[in-house]
């Protein structure tokens, strides 16, 4: 069975728009935190680790999608987890969502890239990332499902 | 020929990681900028005169899609611009890009739905805001080439 | 002997601007989250039961000033840290200090006000707000100290 | 008669709290952005051509006091202003100014430090920094005034 993993995070006040509901750029920012502790505490390959004072290398996005389903609001706890679909030779694409109340606040697929930094090539993943990785695999007909979410 | 809106930002050290290049989740700041001043200057109906305030509705984002190409540096002049994929009875799809020194560097597409604030139901676009909607749509032949960068 | 109210934080990729250090203006985010907290945590009185939606009140700024000694880098762990230096009729003035690996990164003084949403008239603290505060208030011997940080 | 250096910004539904107002963290962006278009075009000496990849100094923000005077809310434009209150061997004292509809929105005293990145040593002004930077010293009797605005 895979692993899934997650972070909770309570919706702050810097979160909200005028609306008195989460604006939906805050999520990214969300998401980019999830991703950062899962290669810090799932992969042990921490960006602070990996950056310019290291070797070099980065995970940039390449590519997002998000499906919003329910506003979220002040106060809200909010369950953010992660699993992987896809493990590339140097990316791979995540399945992000977040719970809150017991309902899908939304849904995020998520490809990052195993780059140099400042925009240059692709490296492929350390043996030991790629390890590390591989517990987190979704079932493949499970990810079947989840996907056809794209515009026909 | 079908009307493009257009803002132009240049990049901040705010917007900028660690690797000194814009940090993705300012980008979707930068694309809600972007529909908030579609609303307001191109359609006459700005989200401040659409809010809680007034008539109690706004335009919430349903679902965003972005691919990323390049990245953008402190101080780059970047081109936001934004045209009409589908209006429908209470949504409307964008078709966005992000130029910078003649490249691409990202593509986005994000459809906004037209709704009582909080989560509520859905409200048909007011007539006159459809109207002025419509220059901006994208001859159907050329929205069906760039739609197709959804995974198979 | 003084209550002190805390929240810890990691400082996360999305904090830290081109030169790998926190950028200022999140710090600005942090103490919000801290001043938060301490409204709905410490005081019960939280700021989404005291907004709009609710009895219309809030507590805008007045007015802050930091004071930062040493930057913070992307991982570290911070420790904020609130004390009441003076409860006024319809505002407090809050000493905040973030302190990560021992050190102090930088220290805050904070006046809030307790107002009406929109820029509305002051209102007095409510008495059982007031008294959950008083436990927080620093012994003024200690607070003068600390004050002496404005420009001659 | 001393310059004074500005940038208009329009507030957007991305600076904006539950209340409809301007959140404050969102003014130290704008100060922040201010300041870096001062030090670019004012004083030709840009946050990009001082940093990491060059000659390895920053600007870092060693004090920052704001007097936030009434709200700003959602499509207001406003207009930063920056007067230098002192210079010294390695650091500058900026006033700051925001004024929307013709009443002061906030005033701010900041001081920046010229200083090796990452924490390090102090640096004098480069001597065509300093020569750029003077027209804008605040004559001393004005800032005297503007700055009792500190806690006695």
């Amino acid at each position: 069975m895979s692993q899934v993993f997650s972070i909770h995070r309570q919706v702050e006040f810097n979160h909200c728009d005028p609306a008195g509901m989460v604006y939906y750029p805050r999520y990214f920012e969300m998401i980019s935190a999830l991703t950062e502790r899962f290669f810090a505490d799932a992969l042990d390959y921490a960006w602070s680790s990996m950056g310019e004072a290291a070797i070099g290398n980065g995970t940039p996005m390449g590519r997002i999608e998000v499906h919003f389903m329910s506003p979220s609001f002040l106060g809200d706890w909010l369950e953010l987890t992660l699993g992987v679909a896809r493990i590339g030779t140097a990316s791979a694409t995540f399945e992000i969502a977040c719970l809150g109340a017991g309902e899908r606040r939304f849904f995020c697929r998520a490809t990052v890239v195993h780059a140099k930094i400042g925009g240059g090539r692709s490296v492929p993943w350390p043996a030991p990332v790629r390890a590390a990785m591989t517990p987190y695999l979704i079932p493949s007909d499970e990810t079947a499902k989840k996907t056809r979410t794209c515009p026909p």
